[in-house]
């Protein structure tokens, strides 16, 4: 493996620059359809069967490969589109011209994860250079809506999942490295509910000294938003705590594995303290077995330069769930919109901008396992598992109705500043990446 | 005076075309320097001692004429600084040319406060060409900073007081018509404290995941606003209410005759009921009241198009008081402060950004009664007397320290759209207000 990888780098990382050359930026609809039509080529050219799917968006690309009669099959899924790369005047090389400096790589979408998706592909590359064949079959889905939410995946999902609803496990998009070096594997990840709420009051802003008489959206935003959180950071909507499900003992276990640095984070963001005084593994544990609720934006009225006596006739709220099994973005929806009811609110309209489901991490599973055991090997160094994530993405509707484990790892390392200037991967951890892809597809391939 | 106005009325409407020309705009700084030599020249030519007295910023012009030995001293408030002409699209003529359409004359500033000025000027004109001399002192304070808050004035008026202290009265700078034909006059003026809360949280915008750590400034801003008033519309800041002060039995029935068509206002605002559920006098009578806090305007984190799932840094709001006696901006800021302290906002900056102490009106006054009177003569209507205006302006400084009584009344109708586009007055009224004032000059002088 290693030789071949050694004599093959400059091709690779020559492919890499020429993925993360295409600005698949999906906010911006920039270069969705020449990447899809790179990412389907490259695959086609390691002999998998592949369609470029539309869907309502950018289009998904689906491939299979490898022995139709192997043992194991394995479902991979990443994603072609990127970040914006704004703001530009604080990379140190274009975004989309990937740049070595210092043993690193820079690109826009590099760790996040064209990367990740490379990697794989050249393990594929290499297991077929090396062995003659795959040690596995392959099904792949590349979609390109990822950084926006992947809105049409749960319906790409309920049309074409027969394809893959056998699978005996998924590969999950990306993953990193931590401080002390360890390869980071996880299993699930947190769904996400995310609406605006708008109050109408007047039906024109008014002058302030009206204030005795007029309703003020601004303050009705305020009055209602205080009864869905309190200070205490509790989350106070009617019966929405009660759906959240506690760590199961395998879970802990895992946790008490990893190092947190808490003390790190806090630094980091300039604070004293947590919310709600955690710490250590307190504060690991409620940031991945609770929800939240967060005012990602607000509002009203006027707020430039010094005074302006208004009565603003609208208020405007951005609310970000971050969804724990068994809460659901429909849930959340009902369950907000009767507690805003119950409490006079029912002018307030609640408008769902995104959802996606939480996905249970499935800790005892032979995909973890042998993820676990190639990350060991190939690094040297024993991984961590984190029996969940934070983040959200769209595992729940690509796996969940299927009942197919999934595990996630990549090629990125704690620094690598996903969605943020000068994104990079160490160029080391690329080509090991490899070698792990490869050595994970033959292990649970023999699994 | 009739036969007086009917010769002059087209030369009186040219100066008050010539004046609406200049766009003395405060907030824009235009023409400012142009508009006081303007009015300075004016007054120069009607006899007066004139000075152009600069302050940090727009120059008052204050003046003196007519017998030194008159048995009474009238102090005058005008203005010559506008609100900004925007939006200029929704203008059907151009904002600074002075424009007769349909018994109208049309201008930025011309009911508030051009005319009402100028008015006040041909009177002086009127009176001296029909009797040779002024019937009373007078003493003119023109300012050209009130649509930003007159923020020099109270620095003016303890540096120059001294010169108009011992004034009998004083005729405050416009006033209305009312839907009935009624000339409506007031004495008394609410004031304001107006500040920005800025709350920082996390030195950077974080990825929402993290609101199961990370303190979130909008969340913050959202509970402390929630401590300040609640639901029902009540202030809820320690030790405010104790500082108001119920209306006298005089003010009470004054306001008994006031024909407050509340259903009106409602209908204009696109609502059912006013908060707390008060109409008619109730109604009245918390408008002149009663203190309010608005929020002005609220901003935090991203409210562009959909989703962005950001925990943000900061979040700020603007509040504004309005003040009632004996509620002053400093005694507001300090409850305030004290108020959010106490309750754990310690953390939560309050930037004062304008100021204005409440007028209390001297209903039973001869300057009130004298305009009254004149008012009836002049109009043969009734008038309507407001014993306190829920608007703000500069009355306190000026007024209080020196115990002068007000008055306040203008040549503007309840249609004059001050403030907005098309804003005028009816030609009728400017010659009458001319009438008025000289009826009203001659009244308090024997009075």
């Amino acid at each position: 493996m290693h030789a071949y990888i050694e004599t093959q780098q400059d091709r690779f990382i020559d492919e890499l620059a020429a993925l993360c050359a295409i600005p698949s930026v999906a906010a911006e609809g920039q270069g969705i359809d020449e990447a899809a039509q790179w990412v389907a080529a490259r695959l086609a050219a390691l002999g998998a069967t592949v369609e470029v799917i539309p869907t309502g968006g950018s289009p998904v690309v689906y491939a299979e490969h490898g022995p139709a009669d192997a043992a194991r099959t394995l479902l991979i899924y990443n994603h072609y589109d990127v970040q914006p790369a704004t703001p530009l005047e604080l990379w140190e090389s274009p975004p989309f011209t990937l740049t070595r400096r210092d043993g690193n790589l820079h690109a826009r979408g590099v760790a996040d994860n064209k990367a990740n998706l490379l990697s794989r592909l050249h393990a594929v590359e290499l297991l077929q250079a090396t062995q003659g064949q795959l040690p596995l079959r392959l099904r792949w889905i590349i979609e390109g809506e990822e950084e926006i939410g992947s809105p049409g995946l749960t319906t790409f999902a309920e049309q074409y999942g027969s394809r893959w609803a056998d699978s005996d496990g998924c590969l999950w998009e990306a993953g990193y490295k931590d401080a002390q070096g360890r390869m980071t594997l996880y299993s699930g990840m947190k769904g996400i509910a995310y609406f605006e709420l708008r109050v109408r009051g007047i039906c024109l802003d008014s002058h302030s000294s009206n204030a005795t008489l007029l309703p003020n959206a601004a303050w009705r935003l305020v009055w209602a938003l205080s009864t869905i959180k309190d200070a205490s950071e509790q989350i106070c909507i009617d019966g929405f705590m009660d759906h959240v499900v506690a760590p199961g003992e395998a879970e802990l276990r895992y946790l008490a594995e990893i190092s947190y640095d808490d003390e790190a984070i806090r630094e980091a963001n300039g604070i004293e303290a947590f919310v709600a005084g955690v710490s250590g593994q307190a504060a690991l544990r409620r940031h991945l077995y609770q929800p939240t609720c967060t005012i990602c934006g607000l509002e009203s009225g006027y707020m430039g330069e010094g005074v302006k006596t208004v009565l603003p006739s609208s208020a405007l709220a951005k609310l970000d769930f971050r969804l724990v099994p068994d809460l659901t973005p429909e849930l959340v929806h009902e369950l907000l919109r009767a507690h805003l009811d119950r409490r006079g609110f029912g002018d307030i309209e609640i408008v769902r901008l995104a959802g996606e489901h939480p996905a249970v991490g499935q800790v005892e599973s032979e995909v973890v396992r042998a993820a676990l055991a190639s990350a060991q090997h190939v690094t040297g160094i024993e991984p961590v598992f984190w029996p969940r994530m934070a983040a959200t993405g769209p595992m729940y509707p690509l796996t969940a109705p299927f009942g197919i484990p999934t595990v996630g790892f990549g090629v990125g390392y704690h620094l690598s500043g996903t969605h943020a200037p000068n994104e990079h991967i160490r160029l080391l951890d690329y080509l090991e990446g490899i070698e792990m892809a490869a050595t994970f597809f033959t292990a649970f391939g023999a699994a």
